[in-house]
């Protein structure tokens, strides 16, 4: 890890574990074929499209999970934060969308409507089942590695493609690394703390559970965009 | 109703329809003792701060109610528009709590603990569970007379109070009036509009009694305010 | 109280400091004049039936708060608990209705469309709205009186329309001291002692007032009964 | 198809539709290895066993999605419907683990600690999903399959299974043809014509895909038992 990096860092006992239990997932992450050619820039236009078409899909369910975590929140800041997080998902929805079909290199290789598959449809509805059904340190727990994960490996990605000259996904990189985003992750990585602290030893562990599920997905997820995996029926 | 105002139309025959059905409720609250001494500026200041408490209340289960809007709209739009209102109602909650105890002739009146009302409980549960059990039309219709009602409700009052010199509540009457939130309550009028086309009958008719049902909370809300009434166990 | 009874005990210190925080309040149960008068058969049949009415529309969100818990329940013996309550309550539904129509004395007295009042509105509601947002302890707090001290006001009720003879609603009075009923009850007063084993101070304190309040509810639902509150738009 | 099976048939256009759309994935189902080998007796009793835990997994989490269906159903019967399947599902979770453990072909390959694979979560959760956040038939349409899909397969599989002589599975096999689990499977598939009746068009697509995707879900469920596949962190 670079030090000189903005990264997140745990803010007490309960995200401690957290982090540290996922270090061997985290460390496979950073060792993608898919992360690492598309920070060189040397990644196929159509892997990335078909990364960015799932991400899409991903972050429309993502966004009711969050709104289902501002549902059942009693803390109103916390309210406050999942809200503004689907705000800021439903104008990246729309973002994401509109920028793909104008970068010329990536416009052909858009499907008009595509599936999630079976990998995208595991990881979004089992943050949108936690959210719904699980005590709700499990369900912040299920959604935390898409904002601190995303935003370490985020982060990052952004640093090594800014160190390649005339790099293809210049623009796309950049925003990986965006410091707002980073913020808002941090102040969730601190909910989680404070509701964790609440939690007994049974829940504790299914807050484990689900954060260290959750990261997998990040890892699978990533590794699938790269397979090129597709849902059919 | 005075034209001059910047009042909320109906958008089409499914909100035209709940608004004329609610014609006879709305006339009373135009009536209603409270709003009057509010807008005229004579009523007691115990009777505004204890509306004001139990105003707070109410918000801290209607942000829920929203959010619980936002994780079921299916449209992105829709989605957005729900939690912005959740982190502007958010925000309210602890702007309106600072403003009570920063107002000398209100501050004395609160109560450290206030229990909700009756009303305020039935009210608020009620759009809870709406929000949560019912179809989503259904759920929009429950919440939307505290968009629309209190709208036009909010936008006559700063109107009359505006009027009166030396208001005791000139700046509480303001913001009643805010146009960002006439804004807001047309793109919820619009919603409604837009996923009551999609209804049939039978479930039209739930989503006009759940909007009828809301516009007599909305009286029964603002004329308990009035008559103190509280809840004991 | 009469020890004969086949009362229904806390099994545990949750369960004690609950029952024993609502005590006044089910003092003034045990005094109200609705459930003297059902007892001695004194009670006039149309306000048998307004009550009949409103237990109906009542189970009808019961059986939804309890469908809710079992959806949200970790363990299989609880989601089993809620899931035989929603079988029940549907079952009781369907009955209730039947046996009013063909009952000659409150058949009369029957109303087409009832409304719930804003007793078994605000009643209702909070508990559709706890269970489905709030901790499942805060829910299962929040339905426990409905089966704890009702089963306990039943159980005396029948008891005492046993002793007058030929009592108007001899039938109707000996369903409420239904044993299965009574078994039913006291499985999910254990249910409340299991989870709530697990909850810190501050939770502790919601599932403390959930169960307060629905106490209390259960009290206003009676006492409106008699009153004949009615709901209008 | 063999005609002198007690086969379910579709009610009405809604369902017919849905039925006839997924005729494609249901032949393949019908073609599976695993499923061949279990009728025949000659499946490994290790991928019988995994099969089994897999199914388990799926359960508990089948039951939650059912009362949340249970919870979000208008109509009382359908509310009666689901939650008689949740304690169904609750009992059989009870009687799968113990009766793998009583079988001592099959014991000596239980896990202790068994993790969903990817498809069983996958599977589990878009359901869990579907019932809390989408539209109250497009819930029912995706827990369908798990009735209808599954009745006719294990119908034909138990009637293959009786001509084995001295079939290994005998007991297990004979509970897939079960006639009052086909007779509840009727029952829901009744549920979702009723309520697919009131649908407009966009809607009944979202109905279809659901049920087509769980449908999908059905083959994956089977085929990757045979696999082995598992998840690791």
């Amino acid at each position: 890890m670079d030090d000189a990096l903005d990264t997140i860092e745990p803010v007490g006992p309960v995200t401690r574990r957290l982090w540290d239990a996922t270090a061997a997932t985290r460390a496979r992450i950073d060792e993608l074929e898919f992360l690492r050619t598309l920070a060189s820039g040397t990644l196929a236009p159509e892997a990335f499209v078909r990364y960015l078409q799932q991400d899409t899909l991903y972050l429309a369910d993502y966004r009711r999970a969050l709104a289902m975590l501002a549902a059942r929140a009693d803390d109103p800041a916390a309210s406050g934060l999942w809200a503004a997080s689907v705000a800021e998902a439903v104008a990246e929805e729309g973002v994401l969308h509109a920028a793909l079909l104008a970068d010329e290199r990536l416009a052909p290789h858009v499907e008009t409507e595509p599936e999630a598959s079976l990998v995208t449809r595991a990881y979004a509805s089992s943050l949108l089942a936690a959210a719904a059904y699980e005590p709700y340190p499990v369900g912040v727990a299920a959604v935390l590695p898409c904002y601190w994960v995303y935003a370490e490996v985020g982060t990052r990605l952004a640093a090594q493609a800014a160190g390649v000259g005339a790099h293809p996904y210049a623009t796309w990189a950049a925003a990986y690394g965006d410091p707002a985003f980073v913020d808002v992750a941090r102040r969730a990585v601190a909910e989680l703390e404070r509701v964790g602290a609440g939690c007994d030893a049974p829940l504790l562990a299914r807050v484990e559970r689900a954060f260290a599920d959750a990261t997998r997905f990040e890892e699978l997820f990533w590794a699938s965009a790269a397979a090129g995996e597709s849902w059919s029926r």
